[in-house]
């Protein structure tokens, strides 16, 4: 038997699906993992528009990464960032001082959104990646109609109820059909000087069409389903300017004072630390068994890297994530075995994005879906992942309460609101 | 019959328990009601140490303002913070350049902490007022015992392990309480470096003893329950200075890099626009009927008036504030009607504060309770008051399941950590 200390070291860094999924899969292996995020928490992404709309609290998707692993007793979880990655000296550097060294490394740092070159849009126009970003969305939207309520001209009160999604992928389809639902049924009773029903909410995708990943006949169903939910669509338009209360599409200047982002991703600098050929967003291109070419210690998986399956590319999904972040730990386990590694081979469980309250549309087991039959099998498919058995029945308490009552789910304004703007005198008399 | 316009207008100033029951009294009155709140959601304030302890999550707690009151017609609710009020021209004006005029006013803007002349603690030792102040006081917790798996010396650790509580009241007494519960039940299996039931928890008071508003047998308890709990009690003993990770009692230096404090309430400056007596924490000693002194169409409640009932000043408390509330708008109803208006009569339905996970101290009706039994009636108490069904039945939930299983709560850190601290060249090695 070797001693403890001579157990290899594996450093997996970032703990949303794809470094969980690793550390999880590394649970009897005879290695001391480090576990490193900047976060407290794992992420159940795919439900994160539901935080942002103010459906479900914050608490309902994410979970402690530690609590999560507790039970691993040879894995540690450190909250961190880290700053940098030194692939000659095995050392891991992160941003409060502290350096980590590994003999496997998994990088699972996920991406974030794209601004094809625009990163200044970013502050006018947030995305949706973090629990940070989620709530910041929903304090967005929510102080747009505190603001509209004490509007006291047209003009500002229009521009105030203006909603522009940017992307027509699974989040900007599903953001996009989630807004009008609740200005429409959640929201009118609660205020006395505007209509939130003539809330209006922009779809602006630059490709030919939504959801570019899933079949026609689905994008288009899409399209339908939320053109009937009140939704404007403006499909093969260009974003071509953000500012401060106000997009622009191939020039049409558009005033809108809550603005997100949803289209594209970009991967952080960390990857370059290796000497490997990048795609344009900066992914890696891994090997066939997701470690980095010439560097077979190092792994990449989820977002970070160009995954690739039986000649195709595999989509940054959830599930991609998940399956990569397991191959990459199984291969490690095989090499401490002195066994061969396996290839990464993506299964394909299909792929559902909700339209509104209750209608989806996806791809399950090879056959389409779309309206309430689509939308169940969404639910049910979400609460058999979640993490955790309290997430799972406070979520179905969340969502059948909200599903029944169409009420106030957890519209809380936690941030303290921006600087106010430069003090107008405008009294506001009763108009109700 | 009048036309609308001729109604009076009320104005409130927050929507704590004075304000939202205020505003409930005035539900059928004939009069525009305006609630001007800086934050969009009512608190339920005696549970904020819940949330400050990760037990619930803030929308257990938390519920939109404009929810509560959607139902009457005659309330518009404005989120927006006053600036100043003008008592000649009866003008409330906001930091936004929002005003509105009223006819009659009620302030119940509530209170802050107290530093004793020393605003610049405030930073290092954060009260617990808002839903703000709880997810702060969280963080900070949290944050400290993820610093400490990380601290690469026992020094370190140990002051990242040490936490001090400022003021022997029942927040102070409360949230000294809970946290050696979560030490030593919820958080040791989650962390490999450090042993969480090790922290050394002060609960620092300068009076004479702790829950000064109860009776001397019930501080006792409250003590000897602390103690086992395994609180340090610092009774009599003064803070002399505040810093960025100490704190000095009568010039002992404790470093402790999590500090809170619950001593002392301070009144904002909105009072001050009256001329009209004020007690050292600026409070106004208002009439009998609650209004200010030669301004009987304004009145004050909760925490900025002196209240008075019976020849005795009232504690500022939950239910003096909505008792308060509930009088003011009373007496604006009486005067819209051309009646005489009523004295303000406080009834002590009395005082409950918990210890720890299952136990509690305080007087109910006249008794004196405390151990399990004070702790079921804090907890029927407390149900029944909350605001809202969703809330009673989702605090249950997360209540029920957290007593039985010694749980995470709601444990997410979801604010940035702070700038992080100078690197320094650090090596974490497998120690566990």
């Amino acid at each position: 038997m070797t001693t403890r200390r001579a157990e290899p070291r594996v450093v997996i860094i970032g703990a949303g699906f794809g470094g969980l999924y690793a550390a999880r899969a590394l649970r009897d292996a005879p290695a001391h993992v480090t576990v490193l995020d900047r976060t407290n928490h794992h992420v159940f992404q795919p439900l994160l528009y539901q935080v942002a709309t103010a459906t479900l609290a914050p608490s309902d998707i994410a979970v402690p990464i530690r609590w999560l692993l507790r039970k691993q007793k040879n894995t540690e979880v450190l909250m961190a960032e880290v700053a940098s990655i030194d692939p000659t000296a095995r050392l891991v550097s992160c941003r409060d001082g502290t350096k980590v060294h590994y003999d496997f490394l998994i990088l699972a740092a996920g991406a974030r959104h794209s601004y094809f070159g625009h990163p200044e849009w970013e502050s006018f126009a947030p995305g949706l990646k973090s629990l940070e970003d989620a709530i910041e969305l929903r304090r967005r939207w929510l102080l747009a109609f505190e603001r509209a309520e004490r509007a006291t001209n047209t003009e500002d009160r229009v521009a105030e109820l203006t909603f522009v999604i940017v992307g027509g992928g699974p989040t900007g389809v599903e953001l996009a059909g989630m807004l009008p639902t609740i200005a429409r049924f959640a929201l009118p009773r609660d205020f006395r000087h505007i209509d939130t029903t003539k809330a209006r909410i922009i779809l602006v995708e630059a490709g030919p069409r939504l959801l570019p990943a899933m079949p026609e006949a689905l994008s288009a169903r899409a399209a339908r389903d939320l053109v009937e939910l009140g939704v404007e669509l403006r499909i093969g338009e260009r974003v071509t300017n953000v500012g401060d209360g106000f997009v622009e599409l191939d020039g049409e200047h558009i005033d809108a004072r809550t603005i997100f982002w949803a289209a594209g991703n970009s991967v952080g600098g960390l990857a370059s630390a290796f000497d490997a050929p990048r795609d344009r967003s900066g992914r890696v291109r891994v090997l066939d068994d997701l470690s980095v070419p010439g560097y077979p210690e190092a792994f990449i998986v989820g977002d970070q890297a160009v995954l690739r399956s039986r000649g195709a590319d595999v989509p940054a999904v959830a599930p991609a994530a998940m399956q990569s972040g397991r191959t990459a730990a199984r291969n490690i386990l095989h090499t401490i075995r002195g066994e061969g590694r396996e290839r990464f081979r993506y299964r394909n469980k299909g792929d559902l994005a909700t339209i509104g309250r209750y209608k989806a549309v996806g791809v399950v087991a090879g056959r389409q879906l779309a309206g309430w039959l689509a939308w169940w099998t969404w639910l049910f498919v979400h609460i058999m992942y979640l993490a955790g058995f309290r997430n799972r029945l406070s979520v179905l308490l969340e969502w059948g309460y909200s599903f029944f009552t169409y009420d106030r789910g957890d519209r809380l304004i936690t941030v303290p609101p921006p600087a106010p703007a430069p003090a107008k005198n405008r009294t506001i008399e009763p108009t109700w």
